[in-house]
């Protein structure tokens, strides 16, 4: 795939290649339904491993064939250089920055407990499945990721390492040299150590993580460009093709017919169709579960924004649409179950708490602590999770920090609502640190990213009944001050146009 | 100050004002001269700590008076809400959102060793201490800095950890439950625990890691808002005034006259005057210097700008601007002994690397590894060490990994050059998760923020030359793919301008 396109990533597939077989042998999913609830989750945070990824989801039956992966990174393909959410059939969300995809896979486990919580241990009985590299662990949202699992002691996720040693510049140890088993055992996690070349050693890893009680790491140790006949273990499979020789020869190395291209052997198609549990393991889910049950999952799955009873505001009183929000939160939490969220340690400030509603995991109110970056990637998969709406919240110019992630929030469509308080110099004496200046700009830079800044209560609510029903990230970018709570003539509805008159002025007439 | 100001965070100071008591008897500084090159730097990474920043700078003599405190987080005071570089004397770099501050720490701490490098271990004695709270720990960039700490062996830093285990939500534990001990041993930290407010404890702990081989964490359990009468550990002192009653009984406990505003005892000004090194200390540094070492300094003090050769480039040839910039970054560096710098792992992408100048800390190429954020902010406290002017590079889509410390470069007058390569589609195949859309209408929203697209090789030189003098941060947006060199008509030196005449087109005439 990578020869053909003449760019792209190598080494990474193939030193995971070996892992990613044994994985499949314990993975519940079904290819003809990739939104099954109680599939297992797998996220690469490495999205540079895209040839992997589109290997595998082809072998395990998604709607991924040979001819899609002979068009490896071209323009409109289905196997783009990263893999895209709603892009790509079986891809679980949008990873590419480094970083982005362990974050992502401890918002899937954070979903899957509150799912437990509300539907049963016995129905929610997946995992999710993380593998990263070296990059995604140096990046800090990582760290914030992992000590948020280790804190909520989050016993569905299992994070496999691919220890390769390799990074662009040369060596890993030329910028970093942890104790990545001592990093871990600090945040709660289970570590264990394998050789990622060896069947059973992996094999028997993912055994023992699938029944430990709190989140785990394997450290797997591997060659970079694993097979690759004079070049396994160099730097140089990292970014670029490995050349039609060298290829030539691993491929007779391998034992396969080196002039053949894109082709499965027969008994390798087929000793993965056994491997895949596919429909038969959802019907069987499906047969366990109560009417209940049923009506539970349904209900989540499918909100009733029009149930929702919203706050009225009088006109003239001075309300600050940080208070306002915090009566519209309560409002939807009130009337939608799946409704939940929290703050990076500012809800007293953010107003975000939902009132009555107790801490996550038993409760809807998420304490994410001082981790911007990682509360909002988290909150990204807990919104594609497939049954709650989460929002996330910080003052506004914090947002800097996290603004990775609302990006792929708006590359891939998710609907995170991104409570942003503090929005300008009313911030008060707190200093230019914390006043937000260009913010509101660089959102509204953004594309396919909604940045909704009310003037007062009553277009806060109008915002939210138009955000609520978009398939996009939208803002709130919410006052600390009383803001006026402007004379009641507008139209409802109207917000969802963008605009529109409050007041009638006379039309200048311009000659 | 918080209780005139009738805002702002009493319970920080206090739970830190024994620590810094101690401290004080150990710093080098000499407040007759902020800019001591050997001086001890003191970073207070939670900015909101302020009270106590303008209340040691106070007891230490330099220009924050009794009159300036009273005017604790007014508009134009000197005493602002989080403390800034450049407006309040003795204040070594702006801190103020989470996690900066340790980098910057670091930053500093890189600064020295490399100064130690070129002008010997005899010469650069100083220590980089740093106050930090459980947020700075909790973000991701407070990670990414220790681990590059660790990796370095900075044996010049010192890190004190005002353990108080509050949060604004409520207690530390209901977010985090990391054991930080063993985080930092990961991080090949050496570890010291001690009873933050036990005078002895902490001056011990304080020389054991004055001379230690490895950086060091002083985990120092306090109660926030010690001292005050009725609310002494609880997250009410965190963020709000403590209340007139409370502050009284507080002071009549402390055995001060609870009637008295804004006063310091003449025994407690007596006794700080004699720990503070000053004049002396400085001189006694100047003496041991040999002349060859003065110039040394001096020079690198004044960097010769115009001594630089640029490269030329030939009309209509195809040069990528991230090709002409690795030219014209040899360039520099070639005449400028203090111009160094690196990438977030992506030096061969970026077109970073120093030919023959060495790997840091012995040379001038920095592998800051895949940790963007703490590049940029360590980056900046290197460039406001004294010495030294500091390049930082990664791909623009990633300039929003360390769009926070950008910010404060741009707050703080920092002249970091920021080499941002890849800068539009023209990333090639990796897809939109590595398309750079917004960034540059983002970067140029944002004040005292200078953002260069050269439109070729030679606007990308003139581009330098205006950078290179100016006193604000400065970004190079280049390209990976070829761009024509223009015909030269232009006269040089007028990028300053912001825009100028490459060729005469025919004016259209408006009716």
């Amino acid at each position: 795939m990578v020869q053909k396109a003449n760019s792209g990533h190598p080494g990474a597939p193939m030193g995971m290649a070996d892992i990613a077989t044994v994985l499949s042998s314990h993975l519940n999913l079904n290819p003809a339904n990739d939104k099954w609830l109680n599939r297992d989750r797998l996220v690469f945070s490495g999205g540079h491993a895209s040839a992997l990824v589109y290997s595998l989801l082809h072998l395990w039956g998604f709607d991924v064939s040979l001819p899609d992966m002979r068009e490896f990174r071209q323009f409109n393909s289905k196997t783009p250089g990263h893999p895209e959410y709603g892009h790509t059939h079986g891809v679980e969300i949008t990873t590419g920055p480094l970083g982005q995809g362990i974050a992502n896979a401890v918002g899937f486990a954070m979903a899957a407990k509150y799912a437990q919580n509300l539907l049963g241990k016995d129905v929610i009985t997946h995992k999710v499945y993380c593998l990263c590299g070296d990059g995604d662990l140096q990046e800090g949202i990582s760290y914030e990721a992992c000590a948020t699992a280790g804190h909520l002691g989050l016993d569905n996720l299992i994070l496999i390492y691919d220890s390769n040693s390799i990074t662009i510049e040369g060596d890993t140890s030329i910028s970093w040299s942890e104790n990545v088993k001592k990093r871990f055992q600090a945040a709660n996690f289970e570590v264990l150590e394998i050789d990622g070349h060896n069947f059973d050693q992996i094999d028997k890893a993912i055994v023992t993580a699938k029944s430990c009680d709190k989140p785990v790491i394997i450290i797997a140790t591997t060659s970079i460009g694993k097979g690759a006949s004079t070049l396994e273990g160099s730097h140089h499979t990292h970014g670029a093709p490995l050349g039609e020789e060298e290829i030539r020869e691993s491929k007779i190395k391998a034992g396969f017919n080196p002039d053949e291209k894109f082709v499965v052997p027969y008994d390798i198609k087929g000793a993965f169709d056994k491997l895949i549990k596919g429909v038969e393991a959802e019907n069987a889910w499906k047969e366990s579960l109560s009417q209940e049950t049923k009506e539970k999952i349904k209900k989540l799955q499918n909100p009733d924004f029009d149930s929702i009873v919203y706050p009225e505001f009088e006109e003239g009183t001075s309300v600050a649409t940080r208070a306002s929000n915090h009566q519209i939160l309560n409002a939807i939490a009130k009337a939608i179950p799946g409704f939940l969220g929290g703050s990076a340690d500012l809800a007293p400030s953010n107003k975000t708490e939902l009132k009555g509603l107790g801490d996550f995991p038993n409760g809807r109110n998420i304490h994410f602590g001082i981790k911007e970056h990682a509360m909002a990637a988290m909150t990204n998969a807990m919104n594609l999770y497939g049954l709650f709406r989460v929002f996330s919240a910080t003052f506004f110019v914090f947002s800097d920090y996290l603004k990775p992630s609302a990006r792929i929030a708006a590359l891939a469509s998710i609907p995170q609502h991104f409570i942003w308080t503090h929005d300008s110099i009313g911030v008060g004496e707190d200093g230019p640190t914390h006043q937000p200046i260009e913010h509101l700009s660089q959102f509204r830079a953004l594309p396919n990213f909604y940045t909704f800044r009310p003037a007062d209560a009553t277009e806060n609510v109008e915002s939210w009944k138009v955000a609520l029903k978009m398939k996009s990230p939208t803002a709130f970018v919410c006052s600390r001050q009383g803001l006026q709570v402007l004379k009641n003539e507008r139209a409802y509805g109207n917000v969802e146009n963008g605009g529109y008159l409050l007041k009638k002025e006379k039309v200048l007439q311009l000659r």
